[in-house]
């Protein structure tokens, strides 16, 4: 799967002690990168130790991919948050994430927010900025995973981390190149033929629309969905066709 | 306080959110190692960064408190955990500090476990080896914190993890040089003058017992608990006496 | 304290484990009405139940004060909750308070949401009706505290829930008869003699603004926070003078 | 289902937000009575609500499920708690189920504590006093659900509280009547033959144990877990075996 153009990334690590979302092990070979769970969302420390070992393991890129504080919510919900707060929450959860990895003999790649706060900081800058700003603090050669449009890019470049733009081979987008809400009709791509189309779609820098329209996205590293219940055959599709 | 033989460390960072416990402000320029609540007895992010900043602009050692995973329970309730799972746990407290510590331009010198767990760890063999691999692996330079006589320390020397030997200021002991349990009468020394004396048997390695007897204690380090209620009088007395 | 025109009411219970907040037992005889902390952003199940013995035992009246589920926020801040997500949280602890208290021999007499819920509840009628038709739904002859002016009010009385309108003896208003945020110069009044002062004004229907006006405030009940340093002051200063 | 002697039930409710575990919906036509998680080991509000009112909605009796307070370990641990604290934590669960159930329309039947509180319940005599306790203070007319064979039952007896013994249809038994640990090899059924097998052998008062002996369990209700992979199919085998 390592040709030039074709990089893909997966959340993984969700799990939270009896509670198993995401058939990592099943996933991870299909992958690149892995964006692990912090313990906030999900991602109990058996688990997260156990998935790094075992990406580690296959040579996969780790990063981190904190997010609010909910459990409950599976960081689905935002949270209203202080600036210190909110910093100090990510500090600790990709810290957290970097000293396991090292530990584990790896070294931490990049960091890539989760549900909630990935979407706040697309469109808020301040939100952006906290993530930015505690990114660099930690590490300044850390890479950001992030919609070639959107706040996090912006500010990102501006202080001089590099970005991954991220598409989602499994979701379908609004016009104005956003991911459409989960709540759409078709903003979800189940059958793994079809996100095989979005795939091809985001190596060649376009993407389906909800409603049917083509549009233009940057992707240099693309997202399937772990919890999706037909990633493995989607992944599957993807990597026959590509090889 | 940096006299050869004088010694302090305090548990810090273990208020959680609105929840304060202890005066860490106040007590950090008295003490010479701080030991940093990792999130699971008590700690959050913001407070754990907040103090840790504090700490290294006075100069203090840094070093990881990890616990059980019990919030309600101030990590002062025995969990029957499997060894896997202890050992991932400790793994990610002692990691998130490590990292935290040199993000922030220190340096984690060691690890001492809170409450049920040090008590466990000071008579369970199995408990103590799986903290100790638990720490060698991360570093085998991190120094533990724990009793001279306990299998912590037995089983640190053994795989050659250097142990600094521990004795409380505000506790009295039992005969065999095991803590007296908070339970029993006057195994909590509330006035500052007792603790003074206390500390000052400690440093010619000798302690009190709770019913009136001197034993042997070796004490390489000196604790005073920052949630007792006379702490900073208890400091400022040993201070003084000290200078 | 039982005059005609004096009923005050204290948030309670909502210690956390190890975690103490608010000298509960202390300040127990000085209110006729607690608002018992239900387990989300304070109150451990101990803490609860030995609140509610007391407080029946000293004939007041016992209500839930129910919250987001935010524990390390304390409640404080907004959870962007569903509806449905919502409702059952609240229908949880109201539910946990009702059957605890009548466990215990009393009975659940009013309701009084906390923090951020509180406060989004004032002025969000979306936030209010899940409130309102949720308590309803619980028990019809609960009462609910809520400020006059409010969403919750005007919402609890159009499906004929009592409402008993509150005012906060030491917070200080803005002009529009809204609680000044606590971010602003004088919002919290510390001082018992002016605590007293504005527990005066609150009985005559007035209330000094945090710029120094006094405005008009229907005030059935009055709030003060038990965990305000000088709360015991306030209260002694309080019951002397309308003794 | 509901011929004479064959009386099923299941735990249930227990999904945490976006984790899920077990297929309630499925499950709940076959069962005759359902334990409800409160929380504390699995079950969120809304999963606890749903659940409830499908479950009334059907007929079925409904119980509560309490645990030890350990989520990441889904109650599976042994927490040392103290009594009192063991006895609030009860009371909070079983509480709020009783409440929640009865705001739903229905009554609160029975309680049958989850996990490591129940193994620990069946030997400790102790513990099992806590148990027996707190449910009788809540509410005499509950029933309690646990073996024949177990420290519950005799003090659940002596203080005057209804039992309902209870066998395992898709777990092995030890000769001495306990439950084999799931540890064991055979100790777990999976094959919805070997289940039913184990289930007529219970409605005849005799259970398999894992070493191939036959001996003698008295069961009032026969418990299969919804998170076994077949818990489906062996319900309807049940349900066909029995019609």
């Amino acid at each position: 799967m390592k040709s030039r153009s074709v990089h893909i990334n997966c959340d993984m690590a969700e799990s939270f002690g009896h509670f198993r979302t995401g058939d990592d092990y099943a996933i991870l070979p299909f992958v690149d990168a892995v964006n692990i769970a912090c313990g906030f969302h999900g991602g109990d420390p058996l688990t997260i130790k156990n998935v790094v070992i075992h990406a580690l393991g296959l040579g996969k890129q780790i990063g981190a991919h904190p997010s609010y504080p909910d459990l409950v919510g599976f960081g689905r919900r935002f949270i209203e948050m202080t600036n210190e707060e909110l910093s100090a929450c990510l500090f600790y959860q990709i810290c957290a994430l970097k000293s396991i990895t090292e530990s584990l003999g790896g070294k931490l790649q990049h960091v890539k927010p989760h549900g909630a706060l990935y979407n706040m900081a697309v469109k808020d800058p301040n939100t952006a900025d906290v993530i930015i700003n505690t990114i660099y603090k930690i590490d300044n050669k850390l890479k950001l995973i992030a919609p070639a449009v959107s706040q996090m890019s912006i500010l990102a470049k501006k202080v001089g981390l590099d970005v991954l733009s991220e598409g989602f081979a499994d979701r379908r987008y609004n016009k104005d190149g956003s991911l459409a809400s989960r709540a759409i009709q078709g903003a979800v791509i189940e059958s793994p033929e079809l996100v095989l189309r979005q795939f091809q779609l985001l190596t060649k820098a376009k993407a389906e629309t909800h409603d049917g329209m083509i549009i233009d996205i940057e992707a240099d590293t693309i997202c399937l969905h772990g919890d999706h219940p037909d990633v493995i055959n989607s992944l599957q599709l993807i990597k026959k066709y590509f090889e």
